[in-house]
């Protein structure tokens, strides 16, 4: 019997990422072409369907060996459905057949997952949740996207809407969100929000080395605050802290609403490694409750930016394995 | 073929309460006593089998009929293992073999489930959360239960305590809980927090009716807090609007996390009614999300305090269709 192959899509407001991946979840070829989601969605489904043909020429790999494509996608999305209602970072783009584009395109099955619920799978899947029956993983990027695996399965919810937790409500009344929501967990912990709490001090005056590393016209990541923070600036570190002790809180209520045996945190705020894992840990801690030991293991994520494709492409080995298609 | 029924327990620190319930979510009899749970756990599992066996005999069913036994307890638990391991309100109780003592004792299989979730299952099985096929319900109590369905099944999470969800923290650094973490959910919308913010502003010097209510030595209720805020006392009505407003950001919570279907608000504090649900979805309106329309409906309970009994009698029930038993 053949190998079967999936490709898997990883769609960003900035990135549009193709890989092909094996059944153990190995990445044979991969490409990354700008997303340029202003164009509206025709010309990135076309630049899509290059990408998946140019993958599978570049494997070599047999039609029979191919099940299908595996996208994730910024929400709110339809699983069900393959539709983007819309999208914070996709500017325009509303009800979306995202899944009946890119079958029409490339001729092959499809199945469309949140980029929270993509890389959670692929961290369960062939990363750091490998071996979990029930897992939770946060994706730590611009914005706080996660996915939880719930005996082997995402969950989606009623309105295929589930683990928005980057806005579940930790402050309430707290800072405003773009959501329309105050006090969202994504306005403590996100990249974009420890570049815009920098910024906040930086421009009342607040005296710190992360004044050198702005860039006119440029946001702040979270990697140069951990990285002041590292070297001891004293603004980046209390920053720093208050991100992780968000972290802290979001994984405490992950523990209490799941109770899941692992927490995986990904993302790009994720390659600080131990310097993010261990304040997380120390504020756990601190916060934790003392009625029970079932504290879930909390660990970073092996899968790095890969995450979002091995997942969408794990999802379609799976949805082939199931026999849905 | 003869109706099959099966018994509920609802051990609590205070009453312990027995029902006989038809596959239809009917009950036939019930009784309740006095749980007395510092005699430790054999007088009272002695008084549940008699509370059991009273019960079949009443309904005058034939051995074939009764199916088995459902016990809802406080936790943590385990469900698997059929076992208390402590409980704040069971004071001594620690790794009690709860379900081998009262399968010992009336001969018949038993199942344990923690109080929120069979009072969840008790609303989706026959009450509020009858056709929801996700669903999550807060039991809003001396402090805040929870219990979810997904798909028709009780999520209970790898340590078996998923939906602590009173514990989930929603002020960092708020409220000290008994459970060791500050700023925990039911420090601000449960009958003991109602009662103890209220004891607070009295003892500060609050001029409020309340003062009328409180009996020396007895904690003010949820109810008494309702009463008096209908009647117009403004601090009443300022507790009362804080703790719905709590509550709201449970249920956005709720939403963000699972994206049920339908929260259903049960227990106590919901006796209350449309005072306690409209200021709640007054609440839930002026703090959720603007990006997609996903917010669950937020009905009450249909069940009262009839809830537990029904819920774990209707566990009992699926773990014999289910061919568990």
């Amino acid at each position: 019997m053949a190998q079967k192959l999936a490709l898997g899509i990883d769609l960003g407001g900035t990135n549009l990422e193709c890989g092909i991946v094996t059944e153990q979840g190995t990445v044979l070829h991969r490409a990354t072409r700008p997303a340029l989601p202003e164009r509206g969605p025709a010309p990135v489904l076309d630049d899509m369907a290059e990408l998946i043909e140019t993958a599978i020429r570049q494997v070599g790999a047999s039609p029979d060996e191919v099940v299908g494509i595996g996208i994730g996608a910024p929400g709110p999305l339809s699983h069900r459905d393959g539709v983007i209602y819309k999208a914070a970072n996709l500017p325009g783009w509303e009800n979306v057949h995202l899944l009946r584009g890119i079958i029409k395109r490339a001729g092959l099955p499809a199945t469309l997952e949140n980029d929270g619920n993509a890389a959670a799978y692929g961290e369960f899947w062939a990363g750091a949740g490998k071996g979990a029956n029930t897992m939770v993983a946060f994706t730590l990027g611009t914005g706080v996207g996660a996915g939880a695996i719930i005996k082997g399965e995402l969950l989606h919810g009623h309105f295929e809407n589930a683990l928005e937790l980057g806005h579940t409500i930790v402050d309430p009344g707290g800072r405003p969100c773009s959501c329309g929501q105050r006090g969202c967990l994504e306005q403590y912990c996100s990249a974009r929000s420890l570049g815009r709490r920098a910024m906040e001090e930086i421009e009342r005056g607040a005296k710190t080395s992360l004044t050198e590393r702005v860039e006119p016209g440029k946001s702040l990541g979270s990697l140069p605050v951990a990285e002041a923070a590292r070297a001891g600036d004293a603004l980046a570190c209390r920053l720093w802290d208050d991100a992780c002790r968000f972290l802290a809180i979001g994984c405490v209520n992950v523990q209490h609403t799941f109770n899941p045996q692992r927490i995986v945190l990904g993302g790009g705020m994720s390659r600080a490694g131990d310097f993010l894992l261990d304040r997380v840990r120390f504020h756990l801690d601190a916060q934790k409750w003392h009625l029970h030991s079932d504290l879930p293991e909390v660990v970073l994520g092996q899968l790095d930016n890969n995450a979002g494709v091995i997942g969408a492409a794990g999802c379609a080995l799976r949805s082939y394995a199931d026999g849905v298609w």
